[in-house]
């Protein structure tokens, strides 16, 4: 429905993301190119090169961290432009430098990999559950796809092509019949299929999709839903198992859907989308409500205390909203792309971009902080408490360096009528319509921490077209207004039709007075609870803004009186509820355990996206509210 | 201040428990019996013997298994007695032959372990965070001080001084300055102490108490607290990691506390206790919050839906109060120990013994049940929707054996006053006081199906003693009547003393009415629900009890109107509260997310130690209240 545009083409400029896009080419890529040398994963591809053996350093999935930070740096180099081609020197030397050692440590049949196959290593293919060969690969190929886009190393796409023909061969109609653990190389592959427009790429994806759900996985502890093999793709009804799987899964099948014109199998990813952002997601578009297994809950399990909310889960979350949006041009995508921008990628790294949280909590009870596990300091994936410099499995940084360097893409796309703006923040489109019409426009906000879009028209046909903004579910009450004419625009999607000239404005409204919000009776874990919410922002209660002597956990909110929201931030009227230690936290009698409220104040929150910055600090997203009639 | 009775002085005799035991020698250790040898426990000693390399079957603690089960038939014998001697030969049989074969394996310097220590394996000592040697070797102390005290096995005591004298002089000041991953060594080697009188033993176990929480075991994930080596167990203030490490351990140090007479331990130990009670245990008296790391959480963390309760958390509970029982008089360690056995420990078995839970779930919301992970059909640890016949790590059939087969101790103690009662259920007692005074009495009773509990004395001295009875905390407005004459019993102790004459009765009334529990406000996760307690047995929503067409999920209960109990059992007033999916589940709308109350009835519930017996079901012991003013 939807056609993306290039990162030439929807540039962000300044504003929260555009900030954050410059952390990422200063701290983020560097910190990450950093950490890649020192824990040795780099360095298994050059021992890997020279044939001797060697222990590997890393979990399997190290080689993919290479890749992942050489699509970061492709895909910043394409948002940079030929004009920051001075800026980036130092970082195209760099992904030059990642190409060619990984490329000697190539096979000569295309196989690559750096923990298996060779004499003293386990055999290829040996071990599928956990292995994450193919999904190494997948990374490699998409890395080689934004590589290409970003009009850089020819090398690197040759090291791709040759390991996706590999790949062809060994999983193909008369190969091995079976998948890989981790959903990756499906998405690799279209995207391939993409940039080549070889089918046979296409094909294979399509294969690995229907493959999976047959039970070619070896079991394990975790169950074969872990890994989706539990059903196929076409029969599941909502997702399930590893979080991060299951959305690199469906956001693969979505590209299988599209590419080959399968709209059953694109109606039935919507239909699980829409059951699991019903019944399986944080009110900050977290997914994950397992620790143990890094998985999916049942339907409204979700402990804000035991909240994974992975990182990575976020990234793989938009990935999969992002290409139903194209396919279907629904907004609803969009808003839980917003949702999962500012309350899960957002807050995943410090200010200094040089740490990084892997699980995002939304309920954090203890300052103190689990001891690392190895003499580097590493923890294998970061405790909930505190952004961490890197992990033993540190997919998190990467990740998040790949998807904010092309993040511009996620702000518009077009079709034949016109351009169509999915999320606000400062940006310029420039683009070509299907049929040839230039248009390019300047959109300035201060969003999310204002409510007014301006946009402004810099080029344009003279024909009339189409301007579509997507009004977000949460701003019952927007306007849109054409060179100071306003309309209502209900929540969905507001299109202005007209012969635009240069200079024209276009200025959204949108309402973003704080509210308090109510969770499902279903989802146990926070009855009698609310959050609060500004526009897409989530807010939270953080320790060190509560007087001196409250708890974070021993605090009730009045929900009679509305939460106030100014320049100065947003407030809410909090009691201190003294509930002290009985001998046993149970009691036939109810008035034992009533709460006594004490002081009340006016206390502030802060973004969610933003906890954790001050020292160490408890945390709870979701506040109990005080029983009725005793909160004065 | 106790002195615990012989299983000869202290017996079950039918009832709630006193079936258990027949079901524990009928069925469960037979069955455990069967599974030991099928999947090649008791041959990995056979194997191990015989020299050859081979492939160890099982966990890093399989020999443990055979050890307890050697414990749980060695204490049937002695509860049995000499009248039981055809009933239990073919029981003695077996258990001749496990210490044969396990003897075999032992090696001449008195190392017994089938997983280390050979040429072809890892060495000696040299995983101790995960090895479980030193644990395998405290349970083969534990147990056969339990075979000698039934006056069996001469073969299997020496092995287990010759073991034990190894651990003395590997561990001890001059030697390996460790401790191992999971306590339980300290518990064997006082125990040993007790038995033979060998002060070494003791001394060993009392440095092992004092050498953890120094960081001497190596740092894996969870953390160091993960087995109580963050800290030393005197300077601990509330029990933290994995549950059953950290209640074994105090378990042992309560031991060594007592038999070195320090005070100052024991009184640290009586607060970890107080504050774990206070802060960590669900309302079934299970521990555990963490499906991870099989741990404890933060304080007042108790989901239950992910409740861990782990059947061994129950017994090593019961083995922690019951130290500190004996050694304080404390009614509230009787307390405990009565709330685990009918909420944790009588939950485990399936009414066959022939299936059992691993972990005991306070909330199931889903029939379905994972595909076991391997061929034989076992999974690691058993889900916590159905009991499970054996698992690989199936530490809780044997451990709830050789609980079932010694639980007549924890009825009664003496001390030079008297005679006192701790948990009620048929059962005599037959002792002999410090000054050479016989008493004898008899209990009957329905307990925990009726409050009356008779204890008739049969045989008396003729002077004066006291009688003691355990007031249960949850027993407000008990009664004890003395030959008909009636007096009031608060919770704690009430105790009679006169020169009781053979024939004379002690009444004690108990109200037993059905009861709403509360919980702590600090107890985010059943915010705004209720459980129902009768007696010391919690009560459970199973959804086989709900009219047609309602769900565990979506009923709220009126706490306006108490819960009824009769001889039908115990009943609530619910309603049916109808909850559509929305697209999202929150809401900036109360209105949007409020429940529909639809249809009202009484329900009954089911026993929490019962439910799962009739087919799927879905269950839940926190019941959502319904909001004020709106049940009707």
């Amino acid at each position: 429905v939807f056609t993306p545009l290039g990162l030439d083409e929807s540039r962000l400029a300044g504003g929260f993301w555009g900030e954050r896009q410059e952390l990422n080419h200063d701290a983020i890529i560097p910190h990450a190119l950093h950490w890649l040398e020192r824990a040795g994963w780099v360095g298994n591809f050059d021992d890997a090169a020279s044939g001797r053996p060697y222990e590997h350093r890393g979990m399997e999935f190290a080689d993919s961290e290479i890749y992942k930070i050489i699509e970061a740096i492709s895909w910043d180099r394409a948002r940079t432009g030929p004009g920051g081609a001075d800026l980036h020197a130092h970082l195209d030397a760099a992904l030059d430098g990642l190409v060619d050692r990984l490329a000697a440590a190539q096979d000569a049949d295309g196989y690559l990999h750096t923990l298996f196959g060779r004499a003293w290593q386990r055999p290829r293919y040996s071990d599928l559950s956990w292995g994450h060969e193919l999904y190494c690969f997948g990374h490699l190929l998409q890395s080689a796809v934004a590589n290409a886009r970003a009009g850089a190393n020819a090398k690197y796409l040759q090291v791709a092509t040759a390991l996706a023909d590999h790949v062809c061969v060994m999983f193909g109609e008369n190969g091995l019949r079976m998948v890989c653990g981790h959903a990756e190389i499906e998405l690799g592959l279209v995207e391939l299929y993409r940039l080549t427009g070889v089918r046979r790429y296409l094909d294979q994806a399509a294969l690995f999709i229907d493959r999976r759900g047959a039970g070619t996985l070896p079991r394990i502890e975790y169950g074969s839903a872990y890994a989706q093999d539990d059903m196929p793709v076409r029969e599941a009804t909502v997702l399930r198992g590893h979080v991060v799987r299951a959305l690199y899964l469906s956001a693969g099948a979505t590209d299988v859907a599209v590419e080959t014109g399968d709209a059953e199998l694109l109606r039935v990813l919507e239909t699980q989308w829409a059951n699991t952002v019903a019944t399986r997601v944080y009110v900050t578009g977290g997914m994950g409500s397992h620790h143990n297994d890094e998985a999916f809950g049942l339907d409204y399990v979700l402990p804000p205390d035991r909240s994974y909310c992975e990182t990575c889960a976020g990234v793989a979350s938009i990935m999969f909203s992002w290409r139903l949006l194209l396919a279907t041009g629904k907004s609803r995508y969009a808003d839980l792309i917003e949702r999962t921008l500012y309350n899960v990628l957002a807050a995943s790294p410090a200010r200094d971009g040089r740490a990084f949280f892997y699980a995002n909590t939304l309920h954090q009870r203890s300052v103190s902080v689990p001891a690392p596990v190895n003499a580097d300091g590493l923890c294998l994936r970061g405790a909930s408490s505190r952004r961490e410099a890197w992990f033993e499995a540190s997919c998190c940084p990467t990740n998040l360096a790949r998807t904010l360097a092309s993040l511009g893409a996620l702000w518009a796309t077009k079709d034949a009528e016109g351009v169509q703006i999915h999320q606000y923040g400062g940006a310029s489109v420039d683009t070509v319509l299907a049929d040839g019409r230039r248009v390019g426009l300047d959109m300035e906000t201060e969003f999310p921490h204002a409510g007014t879009v301006t946009i402004t028209i810099r080029e344009s046909p003279g024909t009339p077209w189409t301007l579509s903004l997507r009004v977000p579910e949460w701003a019952e009450g927007a306007s849109v207004s054409v060179n100071g004419v306003a309309e209502e625009a209900a929540p969905g999607v507001a299109s202005v039709t007209r012969p635009f000239a240069a200079g024209d404005t276009v200025v959204l409204e949108l309402p973003i007075e704080a509210r308090f919000v109510f969770p499902h009776p279903r989802v146990d874990a926070v009855r009698g609870c609310v959050a609060v919410q500004r526009g897409p922002v989530v807010y939270a209660l953080e320790s060190v803004d509560l007087p001196h002597g409250w708890s974070t956990e021993a605090t009730v909110v009045d929900v009679s009186k509305p939460p106030m929201s100014d320049s100065d931030g947003v407030r809410v009227h909090l009691s201190s509820a003294d509930s002290p230690a009985r001998d046993f936290p149970y009691s036939v009698s109810a008035a034992d355990v009533a709460p006594d409220l004490a002081a009340s104040a006016e206390v502030p929150l802060t973004p969610y996206h933003d906890w954790a910055n001050r020292g160490p600090s408890t945390m709870r997203v979701w506040i109990p509210t005080s029983p009725v009639g005793t909160a004065e």
